[in-house]
């Protein structure tokens, strides 16, 4: 198998050098393309006013000044892994549950990749401690991937508890549940007396029970989310078909 | 009608502003908070590695020198206008198609609207000339907003035909189609010798037939999409529960 | 006479706008060229990693994605104003006095003129009132410069108190004096808990006494201090010659 | 001997590894605080629109997402090495000729520690093969350093040329030579349309006759200038004072 490893961390963070060891093992190839900084919060963007710059680093893993997105782009085309079987994005540190998918560049490089056209899967860490678990983990997983025939705007975000591998009470099958609101903007001065204001952590859990990712990492058991590539929301069309036929003469030329 | 303007073309775009123009004959009230720069690509990602500095422009507007979701989430806290009862994020410089929602800031300007509780629209026009003609459409479209009940995880992806209002032949419900990929990454050399690889444009549509946000458009209607901003993939879980179930001895202590 | 104007605090900054206009009615021609964001604390930084992007907004000046230096070589090339007689950087929102020239992107504007062959002023207002004074006085003293015969290696770095024009006490020929250092590094924590550090103010005057550009300042006089921008140190030559003939052996292979 | 070392290229450059490695064995604490990506052409700029976020990297060395300045001030700050008796800034990839002192980091963060009191070193090699040569002169030459008597506002500027260490023909003092003028902007178009400029290579050298550290370099000799931190330009005072004892009526209200 020819895998493809990305991450939002940053190509030096710990939970992606340890997966990438673990999965050398097996893998036909593991070739990792990751950006050179902490990329956190990065989500889908791309780098489109600037050309990147790749570059090998001493492991043998590419860094790009660039965003998860950029890296997995540029790591499935001719430059580096154009065949890869499998993307991999992660070991996040830290969870990625519940709105954090929509913000989170390690569920973003997974989406890039799905968009690409090769199977591709995220993977946090509800902590910073057993990233080993969940290397061990997706190790084990690989093997029954080629069983998986999932449709091809899907991609899988796994979560799993930051505990020693036999503790991990089992898998559970979930929901992207929910997080409160962040709460106001911080404020702050600068220095030199400008008032500034950072974005605040995320908000705690709100829509956190049962059949959640939410519950599942609490209870000890590893997450596992099938996650849309493709955003359109079919289910709404009679809704919206209904409205739509009321939109009389809203095209017209006079102002109603 | 209190509304919330951004975009992911920057404060000083001219889509953004023919809106709100249009937009305050109407409204009781239009606040706009966005991008201090061209953000185009910039996804849903969040500035969290330094705190953001709010201005306000000789126009009235707000420039904030972050991301269009950082702009949302500014303009939604009580710095801004708390209580808005509706999103509005572009007339965006060019549509935003298929898999272009994946990456438009745009988008996710509407997506943080939406996900802060409030009922949010991404509107882009397919060219660069007729900004009026989308502009006059979300005027009297909001007319019809508050019939529409959509679910709390959904936003309204609107594209306008670049024609005068009086040559756009209707309104079609769509679902996102597909491009088709990107290419290669585009080689350059800078002056001193580097080798850069600039991300190139999107490609062309692959999937764009009937029942496509690029179908209609191209026909000369104006597409509307409903898109999710919750990602949970409910219907493949039958699928996955199977696969689950076929996962034996994966959390074994001894390697299978 | 035809002037190329830039600065620091970025295209659409107060100083600048009212210098241009000011200057407007006496010269053949203006050409404003800037950042497009604050860029205080520049210095003489080049943009090496990505090209700029030149854009004109609504009242002429062109702006650009860089920094003050990047500004005043595109701006001295021929896309631009390839002939002009002067540079101006400023009028800077507050002093460039002491050792701010060395971080200072107002006076390495005018250091990028006079490196590229063109006579070059800095120009900052030791507050944020009375720009107009500061437009009056250069407006005015251009009609001296003509006769003024500096070396090829010079610039003027003028300071102007923050006073009506006609409560300014006269013009002071000064060399700069210095600060305090800043002190420590500023420690906070950001909302996710990781610990960052804030470069601190300026210190405050610390070589302030008389002939120095903050004792003129201070005193309401305009202050006017020549800058190198050759930075060899010929009268240390001497010291030198000394000390390198007592380096015997360094080179030879053996460690001494 | 207690060293603080920074440069331009980043915390994982070559140069700053092999010379850190060289002094180590010598000085009784070498401290290395150096920006996490390259930040040629930084100058003295500091960064005052964020905080900073230092962090140790796997070799001891710190790494902060800053410029040379930045990096070298928390450097001297009583977060690392608040006693450093020298600042060494390199070994520089790629020589520091002539003009490109006003533009590098590695120059400005020798200007930075000497500016904050503590005498500094900028270090480059004329290449990017025998980085040992340079780091060999370095430590030799900290023996004589305590016998320097330079003034408060003097660094010096090392440029070694890219040869075997036995191959080094000897030292020289020498001024800044000049380089041509590095002629146009690069114009280029970016894969989605949009122009842009790239700032050329510097200029081929142009004042390079014996005396400059263009010339020592060329043949073969090790490059010593002293080069300014006060900018103040005593010399042309004579001239200065001539000129503004004709500025009759300058200040008078009413425009000649």
């Amino acid at each position: 198998m020819k895998l493809l490893l990305s991450n939002d961390d940053g190509v030096r963070a710990r939970g992606l050098q340890i997966l990438a060891t673990r999965l050398a093992a097996d893998a036909e190839r593991v070739t990792v393309v990751a950006p050179d900084r902490d990329r956190s919060g990065a989500s889908n963007s791309l780098t489109l006013s600037r050309p990147l710059c790749p570059e090998q680093i001493e492991n043998g893993f590419y860094s790009i000044d660039g965003t998860p997105t950029d890296c997995v782009y540029m790591g499935l085309s001719s430059l580096f892994s154009a065949e890869a079987d499998l993307v991999i994005a992660g070991i996040n540190h830290g969870a990625n549950l519940g709105d954090d998918v929509l913000y989170s560049g390690t569920v973003a490089a997974a989406t890039e990749g799905r968009f690409l056209g090769v199977p591709s899967i995220a993977v946090s860490l509800a902590g910073k401690k057993h990233f080993e678990s969940a290397a061990e983990f997706i190790a084990r997983l690989l093997k029954f991937c080629p069983e998986l025939d999932l449709p091809s705007g899907s991609i899988l975000n796994i979560n799993v508890p930051d505990l020693p591998y036999n503790e991990i009470r089992g898998i559970r099958l979930t929901r992207t549940g929910h997080r409160h609101q962040a709460g106001e903007p911080v404020r702050v001065q600068d220095p030199r007396g400008k008032t500034r204001y950072w974005i605040p952590a995320a908000g705690a859990g709100r829509d956190t029970g049962s059949g959640t990712d939410f519950h599942a990492v609490a209870e000890g058991y590893i997450s596992i989310t099938p996650l849309h590539v493709d955003l359109t929301q079919h289910h709404t069309f009679d809704i919206m078909n209904n409205w739509l036929s009321g939109l009389e003469g809203i095209l017209d030329q006079k102002p109603s």
